[in-house]
């Protein structure tokens, strides 16, 4: 119970594999890891690079929650019981929970540094392993953005790629039912709230659809209602689980937009279709074509890009998971293995001081306090729970 | 008489100028050498490439006309007496004939290697001193397409750069009175016959406008007939004197598409207005958009590519140059609002919702918002008849 599960970039992971590079454990958790995870996932202010730092450092989920009320009074830990309640109602909704690393979890996904630890999915979990492309684009579309979105998802279904979106109206309400109208095309919905939160109401039916031929997928517990401030990174979750993102109507500075650029950071293709300069729901496709986006007018546009990763992946199911074929960001070197600092307070100062409301990069924070990278791991974790700290993708870290 | 006028590719124009690089002269020509040019280039089988030829073998176009009866039987040289008639027709007419090399020839147009010899030129043949891009299109273009091709060429003469098109129908007419529109912008029409001959009929007006306020330049004689073997030659003097070539709305094959293939061998720039891929009339821009050309929704992103090619070359006849303003595009007019007697504002609001620039089946409005096929009917005619939408064939709509 206390060894690592082995995720990226834990230490423990590479040399239990054997392999320095491989980031990923691929095994099935043990129940009682996975009521860790989710205890740990679900204590207040531990997100995603937290659980991570937290996994580093103390080598598993166990351990970090029997550390964590010891590193901060503020964080509140989910205790057993709520776990526990949490995975059964999950099974009594026919559906599961997924950690990073597991077989299940989305090998892509599983690449980017800030991925959900554990992803609740109701419906056909299976259909996560096979390639993914995201159709999005505008809640308010028109009539042509609608049927260009089912066009393309028909397309990419008929491929056997799974298409992914948001299950907000318009563009990715189109895009999910362009996916179920081909035989088991089957779609994946990534929801901003809980995975049994349908939202929009309107949308009700698409989801009883989905989730009864497709998958729906969330990374907050069931019930949790969706804000705004849960869908970048819900958006985050849709670019990351695919090999690429389709934007089809767009307006300037619309969320949609958001999730081409995390497809960028991740690496992912951006493709989108071009419109007339005089919709504005078109200029911000238009704008990412300018960037360099692939113009898609025909689902054969995206299959004749993604090429060789489509048909690499092709007979995926599930197998596919232990092999992964994507070279989407080098992992990243191991962190030495954590030991507490010689002079505890002083070294404290020095990082608070070295630290401002800009994110900077934690190696950078090593040089110029002349510390060990352990020892700034560990205070920076401290500084982390105690709220004081904010973590940023990149490894960067700024004062709050 | 018999000096070389120092054309490239003449070897001696080069020696003459001492700088082996510089094609041109750029002097005028003397009356009767220019008298000789046009005889040798009136010569039957005498076209560009052997005009050229000839300049380069005999050293001027006087012994080239001496020697021509001896090498050739066939070709039926041009009369002094036809030259002379010609050269008082076009003066009659306020024209004059433009020799390459000469000042007041395009320097663009002067760099390609078959351009013509002789042009002739109604209006003001200064403003081909300018810099000047082409704005083409399909004839048959929606009207959106003649929307965005009028604010292109109307941006474009704003910032002092002449407009040049075929004045076909569609995008070309629409491009030339985007031009004239704009104080003194002037714009040229290249004509495929006799510039004397206005083709299409319909487009007298424009063409007196532009011989008004632009200009009217031709490679075949007054009174030609322009026939369908005159268009790709046509279409590349288009390109030769532009610095760019802009295509808004082109099917795939059409005759814009050989335009911006001249425009490419030549060197030029070439820009496309994206457009939605159901529509055909955008397939050939957004065939050019996935081959490199450069995305165009506003005037300011071909001035933005041309930029230091436009500055350059900016001290040009028309006052406007000096003070490029780089707000391109009219803020859309308000739209009216009609009073939906039936279905109320919201049913109203939903089907607008639906429409955009691209053409759109009748049904499927029907079908996407939900409203019975009487409503739609209704509405779409309170909104034709407000002037929001316009009807295309096959029980199409689209938003204005």
């Amino acid at each position: 119970m206390t060894t690592s599960v082995g995720l990226s970039p834990a230490p423990r992971a590479a040399s239990r594999s054997g392999k320095a590079e491989k980031p990923l454990a691929a095994r099935d958790l043990e129940p009682q890891e996975r009521v860790d995870w989710l205890r740990l996932a679900r204590s207040e202010t531990v997100g995603p690079v937290t659980f991570y730092a937290l996994l580093r450092r103390f080598g598993s989920a166990e351990a970090a929650l029997d550390a964590l009320p010891r590193l901060s009074r503020q964080a509140r830990v989910a205790t057993r019981q709520e776990a526990e309640r949490e995975l059964a109602a999950i099974e009594r909704l026919g559906g599961r929970v997924l950690c990073r690393g597991e077989p299940l979890y989305p090998v892509t996904l599983a690449a980017v540094e800030d991925a959900p630890p554990v992803l609740t999915v109701l419906g056909r979990a299976e259909i996560l392993s096979a390639p993914i492309v995201a159709v999005v684009g505008a809640r308010s579309a028109s009539a042509n953005g609608r049927r260009l979105a089912r066009e393309l998802a028909a397309g990419l279904a008929e491929a056997g790629i799974i298409v992914a979106s948001g299950m907000a109206r318009g563009i990715d309400a189109a895009a999910h039912l362009g996916a179920l109208a081909i035989g088991d095309g089957g779609t994946i919905a990534v929801v901003a709230g809980g995975a049994d939160v349908v939202y929009p109401e309107e949308n009700r039916g698409l989801y009883d659809a989905i989730r009864e031929s497709g998958a729906i997928i969330a990374e907050l517990p069931l019930d949790a209602e969706p804000q705004a401030r849960h869908f970048p990174r819900r958006n985050r979750i849709i670019s990351g689980i695919s090999l690429g993102v389709v934007v089809v109507e767009a307006a300037a500075k619309s969320g949609s937009l958001i999730t081409a650029r995390y497809a960028l950071e991740q690496g992912r293709d951006v493709f989108a279709v071009p419109g007339s300069p005089l919709d504005p729901r078109c200029r911000g496709c238009n704008d990412l074509l300018r960037n360099g986006a692939t113009l898609t007018e025909t689902a054969a546009d995206i299959i004749g890009q993604l090429g060789p990763m489509v048909h690499d992946r092709a007979p995926a199911p599930v197998a596919a998971a232990t092999q992964p074929r994507l070279k989407l960001r080098p992992p990243r070197p191991a962190l030495a293995a954590p030991r507490p600092p010689v002079d505890g307070e002083s070294a404290l100062d020095l990082i608070v001081e070295h630290l401002g409301p800009s994110p900077v990069a934690v190696d950078e924070l090593v040089r110029q306090c002349q510390l060990s990278a352990a020892s700034v791991a560990t205070l920076l974790l401290e500084l982390e729970l105690a709220g004081r700290i904010e973590r940023h993708p990149g490894n960067l870290v700024s004062l709050r």
